[in-house]
């Protein structure tokens, strides 16, 4: 089985970072092969980065049509329903991963996030997921995504802070990592604070199994039927559907 | 007054139309400059023509750097969240315009749009703007936007059809019309309905002028703080916040 | 265009900053009539005021039937869905005009009202609208409604404080001002805090005025459809509907 | 005990069946007092006749004050919100109560009521009080309410057919009768479907006498304090709170 | 009219107390039989012990089978739905009761149970009966059931110090009291605190007599149907449907 | 990996094909222990039914208390929250699997269960886990869960029938079926409709292999915290916690 992880921003050693995450939460006979697109942002923080990820996102998933399934490794799920569209394989986002996931181990769980610009679209996911119903608070520990990235910063602990507020404070039994780059976090920081923790990329990848292995596909019946066949002029012509 | 009015497709008919009717909506203080982006989809039809509308709108956006406001003219108000991170002068998507419009005059509206992947993206937006409580039902037509363009076609009678089954069966007390195309047909409609039936563009452009008139902007705490400056790389490197 | 303000308690002087914070919103061709009715409460503070100025409000509306739209002027809409029965022309409370306005600035917003008394019949309205997914709570200042007109009061300073409250602990990132009384205080606070600071008086007469320049009435189809004629006996006769 | 009913139209053989039907529900211990006001419409057809029935109603309950509770006889609950600020003993609509008793005998029940302009009203009050969650549908049976006091029309026929069509089509497993003059068809409709059918003014007779009997008191904390003591002008000077 | 009270868990103190407190606010002709099965948990302290008190429960109403009215004495409402399907004479949980009640005599109330693990069954039971609308917030006391029972605790004590701070941080208007083993407190702790004090052994007690009244029997159509006759194997075969 | 799935009726036959289903789902190094208690229900069908399988499925989970993870193997999720209880495993429900999955497939899914009684229990855990708003309806086929095992029965024409009224008429996108006695269904009904149909115990197989390989177990703080040491008394003894 094949699954292609498209790191949505163009920072590679993020890339890198998610793959070998993906790479070990991998079964044996799954080949996980990790991408991010030539153009757009370096990190992904808020509504304006993500619409310059998305282009580059799907240009990824049409470059590598013969996948099992695909992984969009960045916490806001962004372009998951374009992606949706753009394939029958199944399409997975991080963030609805772990918050399914975490729906099975704990009846009430936390978010902890970057920024707290990017706690609203973290919420609308939710929102519409459903799993809303199941979020003690979507709280934001104000470390960039690229300081994840410095060996020296005291980026984990403003995490591990935050994760014991939403313990403490919003009777939180499971905490989500709100980041594709906290994907190397998950392990120490549950033995810390003693509930589950969970990484969306780890999740996304057992989740892509799991489709994969009982041939389930995305329906194509409603909002992720096939795109029309259509023109798109200049820069996206290469783009368009059954272009 | 200035407002841009943007198209995020790429017919130049429809923006005319578009522009249009945005015109005869306006202020005699307002001007209406309407446009399209270079690049993207000919018409927007679901999830996957959305995405590559976006970076083209704000383009356009960052293009015309001084007008007093900015209306999204397309019903799925695509790319509503960036646009508002863009600029702090107010920015309308054109399917909320008519939402909060319609709420006014009705208790329940009811949504009559395009094609049947069109409807849970609408379905999507009305839940996040909290609407979806007022909203009997989003109905498709199962007429294709370029139709609309279309000078012999019945789109209009089936348009007018779907209206009746959403007077009839879903207790609607309203009608909004689901896609920018469609901004010609409500005066007459609604003579036929005997309802409010609320066009996006013609509701956005008031709204953008009352916004402009309070001195009312985007609010830049939260999710539309303005985005973080960073690279971008690739084709969108002129799109950087920034740049 | 001509806009009936109707303050439902029977204070002039507060009849008279409403009218001035109305005038000082229309555009130049709208004539702002602010009137109040002679029968009622001197100020709305809780439901049991609310139910005696309906009918002095309704009675009004009807001694004026020439109007171009009618505004209600106090925040909790009071008798809001009655007047939209009594007239085809649009009606506005100031609260449903921020509630929408609001939301068309901000991702989420925070309301500032007067007394406790007054917060579960705006959590109502807000519930009743939708638009409860949008805010981010309703606070008091605990400051009656009389105590705004009085000059010396430290009335406007404890709304401030409420307001930051509103910033910092409920993560709302705009303003709502809770009573026509607040009208004149949105500009001065606004610049205080540095967010979107909204009031409904203004809000209304720039909603009213889009609703009459769209042609848009409210439907009489449901629950606003015209009262069906019948007798009222005694001091309310004259008020039966056709009477 | 004392019960005060008050049937806030001013038709008076309403009032008189009303009270049979409060009585013939009452406990030995208990009397039932039923009044209607002087003042307002002959019946309470949606949201204009509602308005002019409520001083009324407040003053019936002011000038019956040592009543041990009191029960507002419309199934819009018309007023209820104003009466509990009124006085600390117990106040209880009759379509709360109707839904309250049907939540314990049924999973989800439906609403049959008379007009489709009283929909409306009685959806908000379902969604304030939570119950909308427990109801199948609110119809209408298009009998006016007058009509239920005419001894040979077809109304209970009618009636009738909407509780089947509420059961086969919504899943309803109980049907709350949506009007106080159709008080004396329950138990004959109950014995015609086969399923729990509720009338809200028996229903409220006993949920009066239990928390009169269980020492329950309106709480004066929130939105039913005592309103604040201040002039009331004019026609209601003498309803002013104090007055 | 006789009323049947189980107690679920096995404590014969705890079913005397709530016995006491059910015959005291039984009206003259009622009868309450108080029991409590000889199998299960000594208390029911979350969803484990839930289960285990549910056979019994069941056991005693069908041992029980001329009761006018069965009574659930758990405040988790332990068993309830199947307690339905077992009788169509009606069956009531306190927790239910409780809310019903409560949601008469306040806008929102606060809920104050035993132990943090209970919250979430009670949270679901309100979002079930769909009254998490009226709920301020559950609180827990970290009292233990059974420390109820023990004359020297300074249980009440903490139960008060929790209730003050739903009143104080949540904007509660009443209190329910989340537990049988609470039920002599109520009386005490409404005076402590100036608001309606709720236990639902009395509520519950009031509303199956007010059912009985009514002649108001569980729907027999939908989820409450009587349950399908089967042999059942083993230990429960004696409680097979029909055995 | 070791994954018992506990059938919790008594009929081994359906623990053979649930057995069978779970086997042929499962990865290579996955055992899989299909066991049904002695004692309970022959089928479960309502709430009744659901209450006299959970001892036993309890006591089966001690009975092999090494297991890397429990599934059961009831559609209603019966005994789930004591299940996680019993031990810090994960346990998967095959209800909420076949839900969580759905949604990664589709926007909105459709379920088909056995018998109308049965619907209200899927509905009630659809919105405690919050995927209420992912389901477009829950439809019963009125088909007996053990005329499931009858060979020559007519049950899979009547489920795909009411398979194709969830796509026509609720506009359901994917298809859950809503028994585990379905098992054998999935992958021919999915070929005859052309969209996804999810069978539970497939689903919760591969749920539970992804938790137990991301070393995912059940939060022991809040709801699913170990039950309190406890003496139970009489037939439960054996079951007490910590017995």
């Amino acid at each position: 089985m094949r699954i292609l992880v498209v790191n949505p921003n163009t920072t590679a050693s993020m890339t890198a970072k998610i793959g070998a995450a993906a790479r070990s939460a991998a079964a044996p006979g799954t080949e996980v092969i990790a991408v991010n697109p030539p153009d757009g942002p370096v990190s992904i923080e808020g509504y304006y980065d993500e619409v310059f990820s998305i282009p580059g996102l799907i240009a990824e998933i049409r470059r590598h049509p013969d996948m099992d399934a695909y992984i969009i490794a960045c916490f806001d799920d962004t372009g998951l329903d374009a992606a949706r569209c753009a394939t029958s394989a199944p399409v997975i986002g991080i963030g609805e991963a772990a918050f399914h996931m975490a729906s099975l181990v704990a009846g009430r769980f936390g978010v902890v996030t970057t920024l707290a610009r990017s706690v609203p679209a973290i919420e609308h996911n939710l929102k519409r997921y459903g799993l809303m119903e199941r979020c003690a608070r979507v709280r934001s520990s104000e470390v960039a995504v690229l300081e994840l990235e410095e060996p020296g910063s005291n980026a984990s602990a403003r995490i591990l802070d935050e994760m014991r507020r939403s313990l403490a404070e919003d009777r939180a039994e499971a905490i989500v990592l709100g980041c594709a780059g906290m994907a190397d976090l998950a392990g120490r920081l549950s033995q810390e604070v003693g509930v589950p923790v969970l990484d969306g990329v780890a999740c996304a990848v057992k989740l892509a199994e799991a489709l994969v292995q009982l041939g389930l596909r995305t329906s194509k019946v409603g909002g992720y039927a096939p795109p029309r066949p259509k023109s798109y002029t200049g820069i996206f012509s290469h783009l368009a559907p059954g272009a």
